[in-house]
């Protein structure tokens, strides 16, 4: 598996690089964004994933999520991979809308056509892009924490509840707390997996959360001034499965915040100093 | 004077905005970012001013400079200008290159044609904006610095020596310190300025210190990796100005970093803690 460097710049004391390769799960090249701190040589620092929100690239929180400094003071490798498959032949939303198809993988594997063939985000993210970083950087993979807004909220909630253990840390900015009660979910989860709901639930924090699943823990924040909050976030499904199911959880709602980057840059530092404590 | 509200949004306990006005000096609109932190009812907060390099709107610091964090803890307002007149009728350089024109005022009043109307950032960055910022944000006048990146570094140098005891503090990343004996600059002050030297003096900070000017004190930070170092922005001139006049000075070379933004935000913090010394 050969990764193509697109750049790499001196920040905060390591490399912040951007790499491309060919995805056997989605067909398609893939880009993603990794952030190395400075380490001594043969040193491996512990990873956090951040899976992006809706209409995002790598990019987004390359620019604007303000991770390095506090990876580069608790050295830790942070990855940001895309949000779906794209390129010439990848189908896309039939009307072109944000909510679907490109920059809207959902982290699912899509069992429908015409998307079964490329939007294989689930297995991307929870099997070949883990494969790519152990291969590729210094990392100790035995020390994983995963995050993620909104869309990537629900998918770093989604993918840690499913793989018991293997994530020491789990947090999320604004996420989609319970897909299948709201209009993005059931767009996409309809749209990906069909209109039998029996498939959408392991793709479901709440519903994963009340069938039994665990994360040894869990952090989010929520702006209160999210327009999005109501409709499509509903943080107090999450709040009551944790209660009932007696997860363990910090969800905090903070006043005044909406759902943007300005948002997420603040309480960056915070949640990466969590993950980092959990990962020592 | 009226001031139009783009966006605001609520950022590091302080709220991000950004703005639009009909500036008289350029006979154009023009769009600013202003971050206020919070602050009690009826204080006045210190401010800094920003200006950016080559190519850049007031969108570039206010999306990867994370200035934010450091402004919130040390309580200055940090406002970011445009780098030039836009909209329809506004000239440009003749080849659309990226080194002039458009993205690129330098910080000048233009006396050439048809640059002449429009192109006045010296006036707009001395006079009308800081009038505008005072009239409509919690500023305390008598405490302001003033940086900037490349294009806005020389700006940045420019505008303190000239306008002795208005700014406490002056700082810069990867400046262009003598535009008279580099390729951009020659370009720049002899398009908007025309081919008499004697005028470019007043736009050169090398020769400003060299004529005499001063500073209470100066900052800069240059990456060692720039790809413009040895053609255009020329640091040691600087240096060599500085020691021999007797103006204290901290410039310090970055090893590994180059001309980005992932360099800007790697020492930005420190700067604005600098600043925040000097402005209390």
């Amino acid at each position: 598996m050969s990764l193509e460097t697109l750049s790499t710049n001196k920040s905060f004391g390591g490399v912040q690089g951007v790499y491309k390769h060919e995805s056997a799960e989605t067909g398609t090249a893939m880009t993603f964004a990794v952030f190395v701190p400075d380490h001594a040589p043969g040193e491996k620092l512990p990873e956090l994933f951040y899976l992006s929100g809706l209409t995002c690239t790598h990019a987004n929180v390359l620019d604007k999520g303000e991770s390095r400094a506090a990876c580069a003071e608790q050295k830790i490798i942070f990855v940001a991979p895309d949000t779906s498959p794209r390129g010439e032949g990848v189908p896309d939303d039939a009307e072109g809308k944000y909510d679907f198809g490109l920059g809207a993988g959902f982290y699912v594997d899509a069992t429908q056509e015409p998307f079964a063939a490329n939007y294989r985000m689930r297995s991307y993210i929870e099997k070949e892009l883990p494969e790519i970083i152990a291969a590729n950087f210094p990392v100790d993979m035995d020390r994983q924490g995963i995050t993620g807004h909104s869309m990537g909220g629900h998918g770093a909630l989604t993918i840690a509840l499913r793989n018991a253990g293997r994530f020491k840390s789990v947090s999320a900015f604004s996420p989609i707390v319970a897909p299948s009660q709201v209009p993005w979910g059931e767009k996409a989860l309809g749209g990906y997996l069909g209109a039998d709901k029996a498939a959408w639930a392991q793709h479901d924090a709440v519903a994963l959360i009340e069938a039994g699943a665990r994360v040894p823990a869990l952090l989010v924040d929520q702006g209160d001034a999210d327009n999005f909050l109501a409709e499509q976030l509903k943080t107090h499904l999450l709040e009551d499965a944790c209660a009932k199911a007696g997860q363990p959880a910090t969800i905090r709602m903070q006043p005044g915040y909406d759902h943007s980057y300005y948002f997420i840059s603040t309480f960056m530092a915070e949640h990466v100093r969590w993950h980092g404590e959990r990962l020592k």
